[in-house]
């Protein structure tokens, strides 16, 4: 049985491509900017208005795969042809130094993490409807008719999975999917299990360190 | 094993007197007024500010007394001579009717209501301190010396039970205190649990009437 330390949490969302995902993360690290992000890695080509470093780390294909090689990541995937994956030593850092932190990755990833951390608290952001999603990948403009069709197939497959999370959030209003998120993060933290040093503190029981 | 209907969450708070849990209710059920308030009967006297029906419903002991043997209370408990109940037909029609609720109880109703309602979200109030205790219990100004001292060992016996609770905050700034009850309320709202409706929705699967 581990002994309580101090950690920090991990928080794990994924959503299918067109929920608004992108948006949804940016506003809550606005709104909880002690939350630390793990920026994943990828082979996929940068979109409009992302940026290198803040977005993702864009690694091209040879230095994605030698890290694989080199077990530099917590988890990896390939999602449309192109590789995702998570850089671990940072993560590491983090939580050791007792800092919450976010993962944004897919349902494949998550399985993965689920292995590692099972405790991280995962949320999956689900479209208000089928209809609504299809519409906003329209509206992006960036995809071809049949790309959009292969996003909206995958989209399918990876909310079947969404029954597995703890927490399910409906991004119909933005605000109020970006209030659900930071609530789960503000919960998570008053939770028994993140208030131990409290109850230390109050019941004047100090066990002695190890 | 229980099939899912959707009802509402019981929420049960408990606090030692002084730290602040009346102004920490009322501003939380301001906040989010689709919250259901479980008010407690008593016999205690009314306080100056209390108002019948809002507060406590005032009994008189031997009302008290018959609803005890008629069964009317889920839970009730003498605490400094006084008796206190929740009502149980009200808390019953709301849960069923999808609403949440609230209970405000001490740790002897909150251990019998955890018989009850396993699932309920129990959540203990601390104090900063028990210098900042002693303080608040002074300040109120309702209670002569001996009181308060009596208070002040009452309280030190129910913070040894906050290990047993499943949320534990710290009411320092009345306003963080607020906004972590609020989160606990909204991320539970998110749990999958609350959420299999949502679910069947999107995975276009519906399960036949029972």
């Amino acid at each position: 049985m581990p002994r309580h330390r101090r950690t920090g949490q991990l928080f794990v969302i994924s959503a299918p491509s067109g929920v608004g995902k992108t948006t949804l993360v940016r506003s809550l690290l606005q709104e909880l900017p002690e939350l630390e992000f793990s920026v994943s890695c990828t082979t996929r080509p940068s979109r409009p208005g992302e940026t290198d470093g803040r977005d993702y780390h864009f690694l091209v294909r040879e230095v994605f795969l030698a890290g694989v090689k080199a077990g530099r990541f917590l988890e990896w995937a390939q999602v449309h042809g192109e590789y995702y994956g998570t850089d671990k030593l940072k993560l590491d850092e983090w939580l050791e130094a007792g800092k919450d932190v976010l993962l944004d990755i897919d349902v494949q990833g998550a399985r993965q993490v689920r292995c590692i951390f099972p405790l991280a608290h995962n949320i999956f952001i689900l479209p208000p409807s089928w209809g609504v999603l299809e519409q906003r990948l329209q509206a992006r403009g960036t995809e071809a008719p049949d790309q959009i069709a292969s996003r909206l197939s995958a989209a399918r497959r990876e909310v079947q999975e969404a029954p597995w999370y703890d927490f399910i959030v409906v991004n119909d209003v933005l605000e109020t999917a970006v209030t659900d998120l930071i609530s789960i993060i503000r919960a998570a933290r008053c939770r028994r299990m993140a208030q131990a040093h409290r109850l230390r503190a109050i019941l004047d029981f100090h066990p002695p360190p190890s």
